[in-house]
């Protein structure tokens, strides 16, 4: 590296209100395996306080402009567009020390992250831009007034600060559930690896595919951002505890105005069950695993194991077993030489801080067993195998301890390649050493036997976000310990930071509001987009079955005739489907049951009898019944009632990139007594538009 | 009073540890209408660390001894238990300047979230001890691997921080949802009206209904209580903004350790929508519900009416309605005296800071256009109208703001009889004025103009955390403005403190920790509850439709014969039901649809049919069907395809007071290819025992 780096590498540029802007000074971040300048790293002369502006002002826009089917389509397309740029994000990744497989953990997790969101996007979110959340509450006893949960999009800004590990996952992890809340993000990656997240974002900028002001980027320092921010914003912030804290003190924070959310430090755990002695599935499964978390990404994963919690009569025999997997599996070095399996850390810096926890774990009364914090001999990009003094790499490193209750142990997180391993006495005790970590982000339980399954699980979860159980049936098609996947929530208590992120849609609703709204059903069914009993309902001459999406409206309603049901229709039924439970032909037995009067009709006689009463024969929009939620069955019916039935449109769904959608029909049948009998979700699909045949009362 | 009082009023008991102790010294409070000293409100003496202990390992035993269901059958018990005492809760009530409206909004209105609870624990909860979240995520191709969120109670206790203002029902909205999660309260009630607190956990006691440590009660101040909590605690907070802040800025809060909840301050908006002219009913209403607010407990709820929000040509009718509505309803005096409707406030020391803040909304540029911050003549006792200089009284008191924006308008918060009228020009206005609030724990919008409502409701829902739509469809029998109701959530972001309260089971979560478990569907299955696909299952000799709870597990299965479906029994089906849809009827018309190879059987048959190959008909413990959930047909079924089905149980949820109890079952319908053709859920009523003829296997 040439000493005038400092003051000619490239100045890394943001992307700030729709526009890429280069600072005016920078700090040199250098490549991790070498020492080389890559770029300088700066805020200076970019107006932070104008980002959030744009962001609340032309990102709401043009976000709002949009459904969440469409949100998450774009998703779709940004993840699509990031797989066509991945190998050159790989090369630029590998500058910071990342192996093609710590690569690929981290963009092609990142694209994945996009597609989970445009798939659940989708799938479990209606086409809107409100979600209702939970069942309607009736309020009075006429039914003429009730309540109803609704999340609406925040107005502002989800401003987020990302860690220097996982440029590219950690900041679309983020970005994804907020797009798809329609919030729009403002991004601000770590300094060391910057120039990682700019890449990514100038793949996604290049793409077109970028709603104005949805993404902005800020790479440098952001001191101050909470002084921009109020109760229209967030925040979500992964790094330091310490940071955070301050962040949390902020007047802001405290006042209650902006949302903070914290990923912070971690001590996680892997607890190796008693049943799991060497030469069991589960111990093996176990050695692979700390293996794997305290070299992948050469150990700086908030979710790496820190804690290796093993039978007290065992620590030999792991110590031993992950030393040889270490030895047989991990070659240090440049991640661009062939054959290295594990990278150096992020930067000098960091790699200087690492060791300085070791020293913290060694005054704590922990032991070197496997590794050493000496400077390494490293596996070279010219084949050489030597010391690297320009690079940040540093060997793995397993500790013991002879104290499972140092505090060291439980307290302090070196987060590089570096674990440590405590012995306990019996499941009570190992959840307590667990425990102890004051709050983690996951833990790893490997045990194949059900009850130390139950109380390792049942003792630690209140205290951990996530976690594994491992077994000799999910070693191989596990996910990993330290992998979050983006359909569970990402997160956890205390220590961790009290946090949730992914989740699936959990995720997007942090970057919304939930507001009860009460009033009557005619306002809870403008304002949800789904009809409630009690709604106006529009039952015209025309069968709702005859109108397509672009006609049908919601409230519109078909009331059958009503036919009555007799003792024979029951027995030919009962005959024909073969279903013929005690209360449908047996008078005596019948009536000795609690809820019978005596014969009573099939409830699956009652749903077909009603399809039949409410269907409309002919070919139409309706294409399809796909489904039936929420059947109950409320009252019996008896030979000699009649039923009739009122099928309303509840929710209409059209699907964006699909000729038909969703309509959600609400089903209530009654008998001749007005008594209701059956109600039910009926679900549909319908076209679009009208075949010009099909719709002749046009 | 007598001047000893200080020395002599009897000293308030708290409840700690499971028995009642006195403090050693306290603060005397005094009749809000008299200033009689009533008693001497301190904890000096009293063990905070050893409180918390207690609830952590006594607390935490006897409620994790017991289900959801059985918890909210003890709450309907106390719930009854409070009932019968309300008589003398009245009259301790009235001291505290409640008229007996008021006392019913704070003692029923508790009584009423006890009963909510009992309710909602066991018609929308297990009766088990965690609770499932979501659906469950398959994560491997081969199903070996998947996740599922579960909410575990938390470890610790519940530290709960009242507000004078609703001594009852501040502290049962708390304590209700956290003993059902099975989480111990620790109430502290505010001092100056912590004897009614008292009186209400005394009736609590003395049913015998509480498990021990459930709830203890601390009276006086609780200073350094923070520092006796960590992780495993949560702290719930209702109170002033500063306290907020301040408990906010502790270390343990800070640093993630415990999670606190606030709802603190909130200038709560009433909107009067463009279309209510005087003379509509929604202008009538709306004046009651501003009057109501203003005077039901004298003013002071948090959420109360603060700032009255009207088309600014409007403003002099809407004063004038007030002011005559407030003419016409409202007599001011002591509680005690007939025909009393409006209270002191709590003290004189609530009194004076109320006049402080009519004195700044004065200085911020407001002016007094009905009422008088001036000592009142009041009702007494004894008939006479009179001041009292004794007691706490304030008469209700309207500005208006010629300015609407002027800060004071939006700021300052008059705990007591007094709202603000303010103009606006247009709807985009009126949320404009309404959001700067800052956040909101509720607003009113009067209008019968869907457009109009659908504005506001849209513009001011993410500042708010409840919003009443208010029209003459709900005026007789909307629940108001001000009563937060269990079912919804009651909180607001920003200003009103950012926390939830209550919305029924969403506040039990509160006081559990969600955990994402990760695993394979046989350990998923085991640790929920819940039976997965995937997950072993057991189809014996014996169809589990004869095993009562007492014998039924999770995982009995029955596996059916396959059965032909011939044209003719479609044929046959649409005939008998009339359900002739050209897809079961019409080949050429099937064929052209585009989900349909050719004609197909109607999914209510295969529904009807696959009964009837898992039914077992005879009398036995399966009491009945009572309804069917999530179903979905995935492959269409043509003439000559056979079907059979597998029928697994899923999950049992025995009654805690009947017979009998649920168990769902999965259904899973295949094809002769092995293809699945529907799944559901099956909703049975199942005995809890053998009758002795219907188990001759036993």
């Amino acid at each position: 590296m040439a000493p005038s780096d400092a003051a000619t590498a490239p100045l890394l540029p943001s992307f700030v209100q729709g526009a890429w802007r280069e600072p005016t000074s920078g700090t040199l971040v250098r490549d991790a395996s070498t020492g080389e300048g890559i770029a300088r790293v700066g805020s200076e002369g970019l107006d932070l306080a104008a980002a959030v502006e744009f962001g609340r002002t032309v990102g709401q826009a043009s976000l709002g402009a949009l459904t969440f089917h469409e949100r998450a389509l774009r998703l779709k397309a940004l993840a699509l567009a990031l797989g066509e740029v991945k190998e050159e994000l790989y090369a630029v990744s590998a500058q910071t020390g990342a192996t093609r497989r710590d690569s690929m953990v981290d963009i092609d997790g990142g694209i994945g992250v996009l597609f989970t969101y445009a798939s659940k996007g989708r799938r479990e979110l209606p086409n809107a831009q409100v979600i209702v959340d939970g069942q309607p509450e009736n309020l009075a006893r006429d039914g003429s007034f009730g309540g109803q949960h609704v999340y609406s999009r925040l107005p502002g800004v989800a401003f987020q600060v990302n860690a220097f590990n996982f440029p590219v996952w950690g900041m679309l992890e983020k970005f994804a559930p907020a797009f798809l809340a329609g919030v729009p993000s403002i991004a601000k990656p770590a300094t060391p690896t910057a120039y990682l997240a700019e890449a990514a974002v100038r793949a996604m900028v290049d793409s077109g595919l970028l709603p104005a002001g949805s993404l902005q980027l800020i790479c440098g320092s952001v001191r101050g951002f909470l002084d921009t921010l109020d109760v229209r914003d967030t925040v979500s912030f992964t790094g330091s505890a310490s940071t955070a804290r301050t962040l949390a003190a902020h007047p802001r924070v405290l006042g209650g105005q902006v949302a903070l959310g914290c990923e912070t430090d971690s001590l996680n755990a892997a607890i190796l069950g008693q049943d799991a002695a060497a030469g069991t599935p589960e111990f093996d499964a176990f050695v692979a695993s700390v293996v794997t978390e305290m070299t992948s990404k050469a150990g700086q994963k908030c979710t790496s194991i820190r804690r290796v919690i093993v039978p007290t009569d065992r620590i030999d025999t792991v110590v031993e077993a992950i030393g040889a997997r270490l030895a047989q599996r991990v070659t240090l070095g440049d991640p661009r030489a062939d054959g290295v399996s594990m990278g150096p850390l992020a930067s000098v810096e960091q790699r200087d801080e690492v060791r300085r926890s070791i020293d913290a774990l060694l005054a704590g009364g922990g032991r070197i067993v496997v590794g050493s914090r000496e400077e390494p001999a490293v596996l070279q990009q010219d084949g050489t195998v030597a010391p690297a003094p320009g690079g940040a790499f540093l060997a793995p490193v397993l500790l013991a301890f002879d104290d499972a209750d140092a505090d060291a142990a439980h307290e302090v997180e070196a987060f590089g390649p570096v674990a440590a391993v405590l012995g306990y006495t019996d499941s009570a005790d190992a959840v307590r050493l667990a425990n102890r970590g004051g709050g983690s982000l996951v833990a790893t339980v490997a045990s194949f036997d059900p009850e130390t399954v139950a109380s390792l699980v049942s003792g630690i979860a209140a205290f951990h976000g996530r976690i594994l159980v491992l077994d000799r049936d999910d070693a191989k098609t596990s996910t990993g310990h330290g992998s979050p996947v983006p359909h569970l929530v990402h997160g956890g208590p205390g220590r961790a930071g009290g946090g949730e992120e992914l989740g699936g849609i959990r995720a997007v609703k942090h970057f919304m509001r939930r507001t009860a709204i009460q009033g009557t059903p005619a306002v809870l069914t403008a304002l949800t987009g789904q009809w409630r009993a009690g709604a106006p309902s529009q039952a015209g001459d025309e069968h709702p079955f005859r109108k397509s999406l672009a006609r049908l409206r919601i409230g519109d309603a078909v009331v059958s005739a009503a036919r009555e049901i007799t003792l024979e229709d029951i027995g030919h039924f009962a005959e024909f489907t073969g279903d013929t439970f005690y209360a449908h032909t047996d008078e005596a037995a019948a009536a000795a049951n609690p809820f019978f009067p005596g014969r009573v009709a099939h409830g699956y006689l009652l749903l077909a009898w009603a399809a039949g009463l409410f269907v409309d024969p002919a070919p139409g929009p309706v294409l399809a019944n796909y489904g039936l939620e929420n059947l109950r069955f409320t009252t019996p019916v008896s030979p000699g009632d009649s039923v009739r039935v009122t099928l309303t449109a509840k929710q209409i769904t059209p699907r964006e990139n699909e000729e038909y959608g969703e309509v959600r029909w609400d089903a209530a049948l009654v008998n001749q007594r007005d008594e209701l009998v059956a109600s039910y979700d009926v679900l549909t699909l319908v076209a679009k538009e009208d075949a010009a045949a099909a719709s002749p009362a046009e």
